[in-house]
């Protein structure tokens, strides 16, 4: 099996994506590589490599490179994800195949050991574990001790001379075989392993003797038989069959479809199958099993962090049932597997040029590595290894740039608790993922989603978390356990998902019958608030105030890295002085989009906006407009202020005239007596103004083509602020936008408008300020007859959210009819109101700023939409070639991250086609 | 000023639509020919010809046209179209250059008649009169003996020994030049002339004495000085360039640009003045004055047809002030000059090839002709004559059909008058333009105008109409006049309309301040209902209900003319069986659009249908869906039955639930009742249902992917009525269509359940009928995923209802609130709902078609929105290659022949570019 031919070793050397993608393109006519099925590793070699993982899945190829490394992993085998593919494709078997080389493979493995598979004095165990390309909890993990049975037990007793461990690890086989490859629910078989320690008086599975172990043998085997309704499989190679396929199975398992639909993960074949032999840890007090990072993945530092269970199996640090031991004792415990433990933590960080998340064992005395992989680290950690390592060289800032995920930057500007004197805190637990969560209790997933459905907040309080869990985690602001590690299941993903997480708060105990739990003396119930703080572990009551993310120097260094390769600009969407600091501190280079309207429904200015649509004529509603302008001159002297020397784009009205008057009767008759005027006539122009579709209504430039006096008053409004704050000796920098255009007729009059005003009153004033005048393109019309518009506009802002609205003719106010059902039938990949359709919309977007350019080379384009601030549509804004994207002041941060790393890949884009 | 260089011969040579091509792309450059201010004609010559109609105008031109062709014509010239066009870029003034040319051209007319134009014993006169290229009532018209002042006047006398005539002259030149040059009401003159004719005791101009002209002379002068400030201008010389300067002004006065705006005129390069040396129909009882068409414009008969005034000025017979004799009576009282009528018209008709529309001028016993221009006609005339020609082989089928405006088909369908015994007739006047027409009685234009918008019918009932009237005319169903003949004003401006129009209705007294009209006894008040019959004359009070048109056997071969060159399919939207078989009958060959949920609102299956939208889960819908099937299952026997061999496009369930839902508390309660259920539950249901956007909202495959169930039972209510037919040995032609897709994933499942449903029915039936899957394109993003969705799709129809809502962003039920001043200002050129906005729709439709086609070559596709009726959004649909155009029953008709020309257009297209 070792000999390669010279075609796999080529396919080897693509890159994953370049496998993926030629795996993708070529089912019918494999490569190669693909046509392999078995992966050998071990003994400092191995068939495959570290970059294989889209065949070899992660943990596959992290075993066959720190094989090739030469560090100590016990020989085994990688089962490619192609044939889970088969596996599928085949309608769930096995591919005939198969079989011949896993027997080859065992064989190699047992002449490599000097052991038998099922047989002999020198049993053979393996461990049988998943592993697809991505890491993806919710598929069958991981079953050890396949190969036991009475006779290999007994072996296996007589061969390490503890009849004990033996019995044990046959204990465990069936327990972890009915839980992970039948789907046993397990409660049975922990009540009789508690019962066992009950009756003999001890409280940990080391106190149980060997009768004892004999017995509950017995007793697994029968409750194993009564619930599958066939006896345990004592034949290895059945055992080891059913693995597989049970692996295989779990691939389109409800939770692992799940996962992967939560975290996008598509185009994947399937997983692999690490066969691999047995190394124990729970091989008495010289053994151990632990999981550990080169570095803190909660905070960063470069400290070896991790945690290890003596005398245990590696399920029990995983599952969290036993709480394991820092990683620091196991220098004191045992100091030689430590030290070289360290070497090879080093060795791989520095291999990878990334953070290791890696499984060990200690099987008397002797390290045994079981898997490396990138570590999932916290938002801050992540900020603080990048930085970290590009100061150590171990990295390229482009690298570290690239390895910072867009989102994280957006956990790390979530709020944190505001801590005044009255917080009640309950109880602390471990701080597993950072963040100030604050929600309604709920005890179980199928709770926790429907409430979020119901738009309450909650927190999913449980003993430990399961795969089953993903979906209500998923859905909650935060999840609280009474049990596990800061490695357990609720961790990891939580940190993974960005939500706050506290884990192992002993102090609670939960009722999940009674929907209650209990915590220093108080009951809280279903539905109460409570309230996680997942840097500091604490559990309050209540909800408790938040203060804004301070944010770190790493924060500062990366941000500062990134801006150094970004290429498109980056503004806020503000309307407020307040907000426009906001938005300035966090690096926004201007305003894109400062809507006008707000400013509209002050408790001053609504009698005059009033006043204004109930006028019967031009006259009347200038009379009313006069009154407005001194307020809207202000609101932008006030804007221009704080965003003095950066552009500030004002869009002029927008939103249909009726959403300034009341719809009810009675607060009709109160603006009526207000404007001293008829309540009948404020009726029947409230009447007048209603529309069947106010999206695609009276607004707008169509608002500025019938009363062209409201334009032209914020016009005179913009053009008098100019002048104050010149006269002041400021910088103000205005950008004014025409909302809603569909048709160049639209347009123009009101540019020429705006033209005619801004020089009048500049020109009144002597004075002169740069100013340009352009549009939204938010109408697919616009978009298609770009060319024309960009005669007339100086700049496009692309307003995504209606051209979204239009373009696939979903309201947005009423998309969440059917949206769900879109995203559960898989119909849309996304919602398009979130990430940015680019197959549609941005066909839109693309031949807009194509056409608009050929009329007018240096049109400035951006959005303003929703999507500037998220990652894939700022990618995707940067590769249409917009000059600025515009979002929230508080998205900034992560809308310069993508778009440095839009920069960077375009660069590397660039480089590659050279 | 004869020579002419070659470059304007060459010029000349151009259609008029390439001139006017040329015209506007070279504004700065202008063609030699557009260089040429003034253009002579007369003496068997002119300068330009008829062909020449941009630059010379339409009057202009066959004043050319007929002096070539030796026809006898009083020597003038034009003065060109461009020029109008530089004195209104000069801001209103004259071309300093233009005056000299002026004078050339008088002194060859002098020349050529041995007269002096403003002094001398044998004056000239001339009259001046516009000319666009298109008929354009509105403009200043025509100001006759012009250079007349006492002297001339004088002179005159002298000449003609007839000191009545010159008087005469005189009297109209100065009430003329008020009118029409000074725009003065000329009520005062009216009135000053019928003083004179009531103290000289006479009804007729005739009766006046010259001792009263004298009078009148004087009195008109005064008149006129007192309410121009200044006296009638004696200098021929500056009457003639005020003239001038009065036509180019009308060119952009109100009325001429109203008239534009209706007619959707557009491109023009402004009106030409025709110059022309006078001669005289009011020199006696051996002149006359008269207006004649070669066929009769109403019927289309082959037989002359005419009025004529004796011893009159043509504005007598224009103005309707004076009721016109027959042609008929010509022949008797002179027999020369009609004949040489006669064959002056048979020698244009042939030379033009089509029904001439002349005036002509007898002084003294000689014809003269003073215009010709293709005659206007009533839309059953325009088929009778084009059919006849072709008969008579004076033109061929391809210009017999391009020669028939579409919009005349539209007319003919119009339904007439359904006379019961009851009836009440109150007066007849002369039948002007066929049609039948209920309305409210209005007196005047702008109440007219008023009326319509509110949604109220109108007849508007004048005296006689003027240019003023013409927004008026448009709004009405129909016009009666009490004055006024078949040529009238409002004969003219009705028929091009294709308003019903009665005039010359002299039992009619109209009091216009008191708005009322006295007729046979009977007082008839504003907002009284009347109707009118433009084929009898008749008028009658109340509204009189109406039977379908007839339609001529004309028709009928005009009909199948324009099916031998058609190439595109007609369908028709039809949902009844009614329907269907009126479609078939006007020629359908198929159904584009059957719309599903009109039968949901049917008295029986409401509450079924309501029984669905409150089920709680999917088992009661299916419940109460089962019992909708049935119903379903016989709609489709009887539209397939119907449309027996032909295809039916049958749409699957479009609008949103809640339109099947009552909005009111109470009408809520009673569907509870109805249901057995409880009222809350139907409130709040309604209350989930309702929507913000609704036209963007939970309809079409949305409410299918959400329901698949309601699709199914469509499908299945499909499959079990073509089973049904079969048996009955009929052949139906199902083909399903899937609404509002916008992504090819909401489609692929639909269609599949589709095809599953279809062929498990049929295949159970062991029936095999073909049909086909497909899908509406009315979402952009469908267009611009188009290659995608026709891998799924069998079909595309375009809903370019939706297509155009959403390219512009506009909400149909809510566009009135800003569309009337977007098409006043000339933002849109039409409202795109009517006619397809080819520029931005148009563009995804074309996209789409492409796209479509490029995955699937035999892609059928049609449109099935409103625009499929409309005759120059059917041209668009046939240049981009749709297989069908789909309209409302009544419509299929004018999409037949608009397809022709469109075919005919093509194949004249692909000839010109060999």
């Amino acid at each position: 099996m070792k000999a390669k031919p010279v075609s796999k070793t080529r396919s080897a050397k693509k890159s994953p994506a370049a496998a993926a993608r030629a795996a993708k393109s070529s089912r019918k006519a494999p490569t190669p590589a693909a046509d392999r099925r078995t992966w050998a590793f071990g003994d400092g070699k191995a068939d495959g490599k570290g970059d294989m993982k889209e065949i070899l899945g992660g943990k596959g190829a992290g075993l066959a490179e720190m094989s090739r490394l030469g560090l100590p992993v016990p020989p085994g085998f990688t089962i490619a994800t192609t044939v889970c593919k088969r596996f599928w494709d085949d309608g769930g078997k096995l591919p005939d195949d198969l079989w011949p080389e896993v027997e080859a493979q065992l064989a190699r493995v047992e002449k490599a050991l000097g052991r038998k598979f099922g047989s002999g004095p020198r049993p053979l165990l393996v461990s049988v574990r998943s592993g697809a390309a991505s890491s993806m909890p919710g598929m069958m993990d991981t079953v050890l001790n396949v190969g036991l049975n009475d006779a290999t037990r007994e072996s296996l007793a007589a061969e390490t001379g503890n009849r004990r461990f033996a019995l044990d690890s046959h204990r465990r086989l069936i327990h972890m075989f009915a839980r992970v490859v039948e789907e046993m629910n397990v409660r049975e078989f922990d009540q009789a392993l508690d019962t066992a320690k009950r009756n003999r008086g001890t409280t940990s599975d080391a106190g149980l003797t060997v009768e004892d172990l004999v017995d509950l043998v017995a007793i697994f085997r029968e409750i194993f038989q009564a619930r599958a309704g066939c006896p345990f499989p004592d034949d290895p190679r059945e055992q080891l069959r059913r693995c597989v396929m049970a692996v295989f199975r779990s691939w389109n398992g409800d939770r692992a479809k799940k996962y992967r639909d939560i975290h996008k993960i598509t185009g994947l074949l399937g997983t692999a199958v690490n066969v691999q032999a047995m190394v124990f840890g729970n091989m008495g007090d010289s053994s151990a099993t632990g999981v550990c990072f080169t570095r803190d993945p909660e905070t960063g530092a470069n400290v070896f962090y991790g945690e290890f269970l003596p005398n245990a199996q590696g399920e029990d640090v995983v599952a969290g049932i036993r709480t394991p031991l820092p990683i620091a004792q196991l220098k004191k415990t045992m100091p030689k597997p430590y030290a070289d433990l360290v070497r090879v933590k080093e060795l791989l960080e520095r291999h990878y040029g990334d953070v290791q998340d890696m499984e060990f064992t200690i099987q008397q005395g002797k390290l045994w590595m079981l898997q490396t992989r990138n570590g999932k680290r916290s938002p801050q950690a992540v900020l603080r290894t990048v930085v970290d390592m590009v100061d150590e060289k171990r990295i390229t800032k482009e690298q570290a740039i690239l390895r910072v995920d867009p989102a994280v930057i957006d956990i790390l500007l979530h709020p944190t608790f505001d801590r005044g004197g009255s917080t009640h805190v309950l109880a602390k637990g471990l701080p597993a993922s950072p963040g100030a969560a604050s929600g309604r209790v709920v005890f179980d997933a199928e709770t926790a989603e429907a409430w979020k459905k119901d738009g309450r907040k909650v927190i999913l309080v449980r003993a430990e978390t399961s795969p089953e869990d993903i979906g209500g985690m998923n859905a909650a602001q935060g999840i609280l356990t009474s049990r596990g590690g800061r490695t357990s299941h609720a961790a990891v993903v939580a940190r993974g998902m960005g939500r706050t997480c506290v884990v192992g708060c002993s102090a609670i105990t939960i009722d999940e019958h009674a929907k209650e739990m209990f915590v220093a003396g108080s009951t809280v119930r279903e539905g109460d608030w409570i309230s996680i703080d997942g840097s500091t572990g604490e559990v309050m009551l209540g909800q408790v105030a938040t203060t804004e993310a301070k944010l770190s120097k790493y924060f500062t260094r990366v941000m500062a890295m990134a801006d150094e390769f970004r290429t498109a600009g980056v503004r806020a969407n503000a309307e407020t002085p307040l907000d426009a600091r906001v938005a300035r501190e966090f690096g926004a280079e201007g305003i894109g989009l400062c809507r006008t309207e707000h400013m509209f429904f002050d408790e001053r200015r609504i009698v005059a906006v009033r006043e204004m649509i109930l006028a019967e004529d031009t006259a009347g509603r200038k009379a009313a407009l006069a009154k407005l302008l001194p307020f809207q001159q202000k609101d932008f002297e006030e804007i221009f202020g704080a965003m003095d020397g950066l552009p500030v784009t004002v869009r002029l009205l927008d939103p249909p005239l009726h959403e300034f008057v009341p719809n009810t009767e009675k607060a009709q008759a109160e603006v009526a007596a207000s404007l001293g005027v008829d309540a009948d006539r404020v009726r029947r122009r409230v009447q007048q103004l209603h529309e069947m579709n106010p999206m695609m209504g009276h607004r707008g430039c169509r608002l500025g083509i019938s009363y062209p006096e409201i334009y032209e008053m914020q016009v005179r409004a913009i053009a008098l602020a100019v002048v104050a704050l010149r006269k002041r000796r400021k910088d103000p920098r205005p950008e004014i936008m025409i909302p809603l255009v569909g048709h160049v007729n639209e347009l123009r009059p009101l540019a020429d408008m705006t033209r005619r005003v801004m020089d009048e009153v500049l020109g009144a004033a002597k004075v002169s300020v740069p100013y340009t005048v352009g549009t939204m393109i938010e109408v697919p019309r616009a978009a298609l007859t770009a060319d024309q518009i960009a005669a007339e506009a100086q700049f496009f802002s692309f307003g995504t959210n209606d051209l979204t609205q239009m373009t696939f003719g979903f309201s947005r106010d009423d998309v969440n009819s059917f949206l769900p059902d879109y995203l559960e039938q898989k119909v849309l990949p996304d919602d398009p109101f979130q990430s940015l359709d680019t197959e549609g919309v941005g066909q839109l977007i693309t031949l807009a700023i194509e056409r608009g350019r050929s009329v007018r080379k240096d049109l400035k384009v951006g959005i303003c939409g929703e999507h500037g601030g998220d990652p894939r549509s700022v990618e995707f804004c940067c590769r249409a070639g917009m000059n600025y994207v515009s979002c929230s002041p508080y998205r900034v941060p992560v809308a310069r991250l993508a778009a440095a790393q839009a920069a960077i890949r375009a660069a590397q884009r660039a480089h590659a086609a050279k």
